[in-house]
């Protein structure tokens, strides 16, 4: 006879073998389970219920996805690709099942979207349940809403930050000060940043820099320089390049920096929500997390870049400074020219080849991507104690004539396991103007679209290599651009889009 | 020579073979693409894209899960269910792929975010695109949170409602006045519709009611009227009952009344958030939608129920009033006790067997459903003008005593397709008690799950059978409450569960 005992909150007796779907969900882990499973009948068929999943002592909050059919079998759960990561368990083994703990920074995030400031331990328990993977996508949304619209106060923002940089990583260098550069908002082909880092360290200066791969668009950073050099260091190895050349030019995704950023920024993507308490947090706590104490904001400043005007700048500026100040950073904000892209290649190793071409003073080097790197080096440099003010742009660009920085950055990629060619892609085929006209503008959306269906950034070689620039008229004949592919197929991909996407505004000459 | 022409934002030619793959990933479309598709090209590899598929000249919004690996095969897009149902096309059609036009109603919810006062013009053109599918359940997520905490005015949740209802379906009747009830966060075993329906109508008054199945409960007053009657009606099924009998008791979801609601509800069930002005707009939505007049809501009060005190409640009612002046119908809210489950049956026939109970005035008829539906009919009798204020109960007691009520629950049911006895589940196992004690609470959260594990709503004879009430004692050996279900397998589901975790909470007597 049963009786009525004490007891938890597992979901049954029941174990399934663990398969891995493939199936990449973004962040969010899921697990997909038969409609005739335990589970599936006491979580109930519609709801979206999330489950506490465990396999070998590891577990995870996954959101439950019903399958009908024959997807996954009887005795089976599947796992999404986030999930699996999670778990890292083999094919095979046996999960379990329970209902998860309550999550408890949830009653923060209601006391923030009924509009109460938040304390700087509410904020680190929010962050800390979100890097834990507690948070669905429909709990991150309503945190990044509750936080939009000016609804955080400049305490908040700091605490936000620093919660965001004790969740993950912190990096720390044994010399001072350490350089940093952030680009907010990047245009197509603004890929100053290996040439600032060679300036910057050829003056002695202290600048081990991270960057990221791209995400949405045709090349990150470290796409870029991983057709140059090695960038998949550990962090010893990291260490060590440093020690030895003051600076590195690494992929920071291993590194673990403020992970909550890399969740919340995929999801204000998705909302299309620029947040400048978001912004500023997320910016501002990769480059503490890195150990950056002196950064320089570039800030494109166009009608179609992030910061759209110059009083938006201005005002985004003064939340910058006012957190730096709070979490002991020193910040200076550059505003640039937003309205065009950089240079002439667009996707990793075309990109490289601008950035080699300007620290070679190669006298067909893009002269707008040099002269970025300067002014953005120069700053650096001055606010490193290695130039008087207004003097850095100078210094920078004799560190560029006289090869100080070229060799520098050689320096850089050797000791990052040694210096690399860029590959060049083996199929391409140029765009001709149909007839003479003035290029009056070009659309960076559709041409990034081009690069990466010709596969950018996969094919490191793959991209779109830019004959013209906004301003110039161009003859009936005379080439537009280059699309540059590792396979037909992909070249086709591309060139199908680009028969059907006009990629520049152009006004016609009277004839 | 290709040229550069203006063309549309087509995702190449690439045409893929549908395959539906039985995910239930809730309401949000999903489309399943490989990494090497020209489409995950197009779209990076990790972004949470939103695409448009079109299959035979119909379209839906997808977001898109890159596959690695080989559950989707090359050639081919995988759909989940709720994608399906929405482009509704044979297995192996050709999908084509294009970027999503811009969702225009995304400017308004940023405006809403940012703390602007919505139109009754904004407000449509977000339900609308809600409504189309236009929003992931990301953007879904930002609504709700962006009008909780108290940021709906008055004349916004007055639009809200007016929006949820042009969005869907609107029913009339050519009787006046129309009566409907609503009982706001439901109880277990709070069965009261059929009995206060047949009380309504058996006075000749016209209350054509629309009920929902079970989302995450083991029965929705739908699933235990199936047990009794045919509750799929069409339109014109439900028309032509309503003219027979006045009433009618028929599942509402074929209707497409205020389809935004039950988008919108599971969004809210995921981040628990209970926004008074979305659940004002929800419930009122409805009642119109249906064509009602004049609406009894049940509002039941206690700790553990959905309003937890009577400040709340009356906070909460003032809105109903205001919104429900505000388009034009009359409400009467009665607050009633939340504090512990109603009858003895939880499951769509053990329910129903509480409702034929107290309609046929058996001696053991559950006495506080027999109440509360005496209580909420009598409000409905006297706005409907059929009784005298303060009169309606005894009105509403007489009709069940003298067997109107339930002569006219059986002329619906013969009028619906015939009267039909709920099934007996073959399988039950009574829970006993291992000692003497008091029974000093239920958990009704507890006994809903195991309902649910013996099967219950989708067997409709499965569910629990309460032996027991709060404040009784019980002998060691007496029965607690026994399993109801339909197979053995489904029973031992169950008696793990109950195995596991008590659901009384009890006070031992001293012996």
């Amino acid at each position: 006879m049963l009786e009525d005992i004490e007891g938890n909150h597992r979901l049954g007796q029941e174990r399934l073998r663990v398969r891995r779907l493939g199936i990449d969900t973004h962040q969010e882990p899921v697990a997909y389970l038969r409609a005739d499973s335990a589970v599936c009948r006491s979580e109930g068929f519609t709801a979206q219920s999330r489950i506490y999943v465990s396999v070998n002592g590891h577990g995870v909050i996954a959101t439950l996805n019903v399958v009908h059919g024959e997807l996954v079998s009887s005795g089976e759960v599947g796992l999404s690709e986030a999930a699996w990561r999670l778990l890292s368990p083999r094919e095979g083994d046996l999960a379990a099942f329970s209902h998860p703990s309550p999550v408890e920074s949830f009653s923060a995030l209601r006391a923030k979207i009924y509009g109460h400031e938040l304390s700087g331990g509410e904020l680190g328990a929010i962050i800390r349940d979100i890097v834990g993977g507690r948070y669905a996508d429909v709990h991150l949304a309503a945190f990044i809403t509750a936080c939009a619209g000016d609804h955080m106060s400049l305490p908040e923002i700091t605490e936000l930050t620093r919660a965001m940089v004790l969740a993950g990583r912190q990096l720390t260098w044994p010399r001072a000060p350490v350089l940093d550069k952030h680009s907010v908002g990047g245009l197509p082909g603004n890929r100053t940043t290996p040439i600032v880092v060679a300036i910057v360290a050829s003056c002695g200066l202290c600048m081990p820099k991270t960057s990221s791969r791209a995400i949405t668009s045709p090349a990150g950073t470290a796409d870029t320089m991983e057709t140059l050099a090695p960038v998949n260091l550990t962090l010893e190895q990291m260490r060590s390049v440093v020690e030895r050349e003051g600076a590195c030019l690494v992929w920071g995704g291993s590194a673990d920096l403020s992970p909550a950023d890399d969740v919340l920024i995929r999801v204000e993507r998705a909302l299309d929500l620029d947040s400048e308490g978001q912004l500023v947090a997320s910016v501002l706590s990769k480059k503490l997390a890195a150990g950056a104490s002196h950064v320089v904001l570039d800030m494109p400043v166009g009608p179609t870049a992030k910061v759209r005007s110059p009083d938006a700048a201005s005002k985004l500026g003064r939340i910058f400074d006012a957190v730096a100040q709070g979490v002991g950073l020193t910040v200076r904000t550059v505003l640039s020219d937003g309205t065009q892209p950089v240079g002439r290649g667009i996707g990793p190793a075309l990109e490289a080849l601008d950035v080699l071409a300007v620290l070679r003073c190669d006298p067909g080097a893009p002269q707008d991507l040099r002269e970025r790197a300067a002014v953005l080096a120069g700053h650096l440099l001055e606010i490193g104690g290695k130039a008087a003010l207004g003097q850095g742009r100078t210094l920078a660009l004799a560190t560029l004539e006289d090869g100080r920085a070229w060799q520098k950055f050689c320096a850089i990629c050797q000791a990052q396991g040694g210096m690399r060619k860029p590959g060049v892609a083996p199929h391409t085929y140029t765009i001709v103007s149909s007839k003479r006209r003035m290029i009056a503008g070009a659309d960076n959306r559709k041409l990034a679209r081009i690069a990466k269906l010709a596969g950018a950034p996969k094919s490191p070689e793959a991209g779109v290599f830019m004959q013209v620039r906004v301003g110039q008229t161009v003859d009936k004949g005379q080439p537009l651009y280059t699309i540059h592919a590792q396979t037909p197929g992909e070249l086709s991909y591309a060139l199908e889009y680009a028969r059907h996407n006009s990629v520049f505004m152009t006004v016609e000459e009277q004839v």
